[in-house]
């Protein structure tokens, strides 16, 4: 047997069904090995944008994601993806053509040396500080091994990217998988006594606070931890808020539940975070843009306890935590559970009842929102509202990120799939395509911006070709809103590169859509949004909607008066 | 004086008079320092982008190429060029934004730390395998210092790219410009005497050789010594072969050159390498795809000698350099003409002679190449004789980069500019636009194929929105030829992501066109090529003209049968 089919193989019996890929000649028996394994492989039309595929089939199947690239460019163009994944913690697999062993520099062990073999690379030195696992094969007896250990690192703990790079003559030799030596992973941690020894502690704190709130970041998912952690609100009876990353775990309608918060969180999200005297992050980086500039978005004199499986997100500066737990979120909600239900607590119903209050205080969406141009909140608040159970929202960079961010409710279990870290422009159509391959029976509804669209522009052809059930809604509010906004905030209005001075928005989006044969419609006003909203989501199509909007579009910022990101206006 | 204005004026100041850019929150300070300085900017519509077309830039005008990018996504996203302008030694600098110095992860030193601040990575170790100098500028006083040093690195010895990532705290930083302290490069390095005490070697090598040949490689144009060049062939009347990276040095009239040699060279090239004797390399890395597998493109007992700057190239694996000169390869003209000068040689008449015939019974362009489907050899000839000298050639990568290679001839002095090492796809259209920037009395002639035009198309609205000079050719094949032509040859023909069946090569060209409001002409056959050709070079617009292609394109390989790419053929 041949490595490559091995490696397709062994792919297969780990449960991926799909692999996103760019064929080229540095990779050509992995091509071959994947096109004869039987197994679903779909073709990005630039290397960028397949590990953002894969990434958005990790995030919504909990699956590892795969990726085949060839050698050189092709590696090297893999790395904006990659860099996604690996801040975003999903866990994929990047398989890597390479030259032959001895035209590899990694090998040649010349210092300096740039390149030496047709297209060649040494690709791991580059992606190590973005993956948890990176190794070029050089024994074809290796590859068992190498594999299995990659899998389990990217799925195991935090989770995150590993590349396996496979030189020309290491695709095509013959091996006996029967002899291959394997991976032995260290013995599993548990965390289950390390973290009952802390549970005393967090127990006394809870006791003695009179505002507790809980905090669900990303690691809740990742732990598979999501049910638990309804569990566990429901029987603390404690207000949650969510990371930007986290906030499709519960509908946002359970009264406990008071949305995303943060910079860009609910209008109401200040005054609870401010108010709380207790703070327990669940699985959450506490990232600046959640807890401010200095943790400063809660009180100085409020206790943190927070629980990460990663110790770096314990140790960073600028968090302030009294509590830090090492150790897996879902084996701390249970305990936590256990506990609270032996009785040993009393319900917070007056801090509850006033986050309840503030909510109704500050809804979202108002009634001096409706318009044309169209509002975006208004717009997207109605994508929510006619949403169904069997959608995916995906949201890209910029003014449709943040509104995506305040006003999605979840109502009906909907998952969100978005660029959860960096929240970079262009990520929508690679992430609806991952979402859309993921599960055949799902509809995505994914909404870009004029701005973000250029940037994987390529893949529109990916979608029409493929045919797959994604409705791209596409804002037309005259190039990066966003950016606008910051040089009004900031440089007098000055602009560069944010309208139409150097081209960005400035596309005819219908013809956009013709030349990547894809369906179009339009949404010019508020009046229509509803009606054509319910025709393009009638069938399994995919279709390029152009949606015009405000190009003043202003967002909430609840705690911008918190120094969240002023520190730098002088 | 802000730090962001200092960084923009001392680009001013170092004769860089465009920057490729694409604005964003975490560069904002460098972003308005840049608009506001006079500088030039061209904003491309993907990060990746940017460095392609600096690096055309700095290919084309031999001066540094210049980026700014914004930090996270913004920078992970120029990796790809980045990787680009390592191998193909451009100078190029990289400017990114970067979060507060307090929020990177960078200054944090927490081992394992994936992102801290805002859009935040810590950039420095990952593009460190792929610079010359990389860092992160912490204090804002040592900002001279590192962009001398940066410059200095860049554009000395072995050319290369660097990166200095700027945080958002410094960017807006207040200095006194009069008080920095600068970098002091180390003296100059002359190698003259070290080449001095090597030359009698040479010497007696070229008096004992009856079939000497010289090798020329881009290592002559970065050290300016092309005229250099010129002079020592006339003088010693050696026949030359060039790199791919190198062809455009001469004319291929000259009765001394005989044009672009090895796997994909002219149909004669094998014959002329076999035959030699004496192989002095002339900056040239002596690639795998020049001088075969195990270095069998020569006569085993030909002895080498090789000129090259950067000394990792004359140590590494499977070269077999009998002669290896460290040192400036225009000083090693210098003073090897001089050593002819003097009188101390006779010329290799016989040898010359025997290659002119080989040239003149094997001619690149055959009459039963003319037909329709119209033959690419034909069109891309047809395209060289009908060029000026205010042109230059920009090729991409598959059966249009091979025939570039084989068909064009420089007899007017023009100038290629493409991806030398790699060969890259998709690169085409940046590579364009940054000539075109770098010069406006040129006009571009570009050719694509419609694979690879799909990595970068996005860049087709810079096109036609800085309305640049650029004839964009774009080679209707159905999809990527050269992988075909692989799948054919070692994989019994199976078709994967090459053609039709994953969407690849099947977007109506003129509808995209018409999307990216450019110009549109078409070529179909072989009889109107003339013609149209003439049409769209007469004026300066760009135009996007699609020339229907031979699906079937096959390339000339005129020393397939040494093994080049064999080895692994089962």
């Amino acid at each position: 047997m041949r490595v490559a089919d091995y490696i397709a193989s062994f792919l297969i019996s780990n449960g991926i069904r799909d692999i996103f890929m760019l064929t080229g000649n540095g990779a050509m028996y992995l091509n071959d090995a994947i096109a004869q394994s039987g197994i679903g492989f779909v073709c990005a039309r630039n290397e960028a944008a397949a590990p953002m595929m894969a990434e958005a089939y990790a995030k919504f199947t909990g699956r590892l994601g795969a990726i085949c690239v060839t050698s050189g460019p092709g590696s090297t163009n893999a790395l904006p993806g990659l860099a996604e994944a690996w801040v975003d913690s999903d866990p994929i697999i990047v398989i890597s053509g390479q030259a032959q062993v001895s035209h590899t520099s990694h090998n040649a062990k010349v210092p300096g040396l740039r390149t030496l073999g047709t297209a060649e690379i040494d690709i791991v030195p580059i992606v190590k500080p973005l993956t948890k696992y990176a190794a070029m094969i050089s024994d074809p007896d290796s590859i068992r091994y190498h594999l299995e250990k990659a899998v389990y690192l990217a799925t195991t703990e935090r989770h995150g990217p590993v590349w396996l790079d496979i030189p020309m003559d290491v695709q095509y030799a013959i091996i006996d998988p029967e002899t291959l030596p394997g991976y032995e992973p260290p013995p599993a941690k548990d965390y289950v006594l390390d973290i009952a020894r802390d549970l005393n502690t967090v127990m006394d704190l809870l006791k003695n606070s009179k505002r507790p709130l809980l905090i669900g970041g990303h690691g809740i998912r990742q732990s598979r931890a999501v049910e638990k952690l309804r569990e566990l609100v429901e029987l603390a009876g404690i207000p949650i808020i969510f990371s930007r990353f986290a906030q499709d775990m519960m509908p946002h309608s359970h009264p406990l539940n008071f949305g995303q918060a943060g910079i860009k969180g609910s209008r109401y999200c200040a005054s609870i975070m401010r108010s709380a005297d207790l703070v327990i992050s669940l699985g959450c980086r506490l990232a600046v843009q959640l807890v401010g500039h200095k943790f400063d978005a809660f009180d100085h004199a409020a206790k943190v306890i927070a629980v990460d499986i990663d110790p770096a997100e314990l140790q960073k500066p600028g968090v302030r935590i009294d509590v830090p737990i090492h150790g897996d979120v879902g084996t701390f909600m249970e305990q936590l559970s256990g506990k609270l239900a032996q009785g040993e607590y009393s319900s917070w119903t007056e801090g509850v009842k006033d986050c309840q209050e503030l909510r109704e205080q500050h809804p979202m969406i108002q009634p001096d929102m409706q318009g044309n141009p169209m509002d975006l909140y208004y717009f997207m608040s109605r994508l929510d509202a006619l949403s169904e159970e069997n959608h995916v929202f995906v949201t890209d960079a910029g003014s449709n990120y943040y509104v995506g961010g305040q006003v999605y409710r979840f109502e009906k279990g909907q998952r969100e799939i978005t660029s959860g870290t960096f929240a970079s422009m262009g990520l929508s159509i690679p992430l609806a395509i991952g979402c859309a391959v993921a599960n055949k029976d799902i509809q995505v509804l994914a909404v870009t911006g004029d701005g973000s669209l250029e940037l994987n522009i390529q893949e529109l052809k990916t979608l029409s070709h493929y045919g797959l059930n994604v409705k791209l809604f596409v804002i037309n509010n005259g190039g990066y809103v966003s950016m606008r906004n910051w040089q009004d905030g900031y440089f007098e209005g000055r602009r560069i590169d944010s309208a139409e001075e150097t081209g960005v928005g400035t596309l005819n989006l219908e013809k956009i859509a013709a030349a990547f044969d894809l369906e179009y419609e339009r949404i010019a006003s508020y009046q229509e949004a509803d009606d054509k909203i319910r025709k393009v989501v009638s069938h399994d199509r995919p279709v390029f909607v152009e949606v015009i909007c405000d190009q003043n579009q202003k967002i909430v910022e609840p705690i911008k008066d918190l120094a969240f990101n002023v520190a730098h206006r002088q």
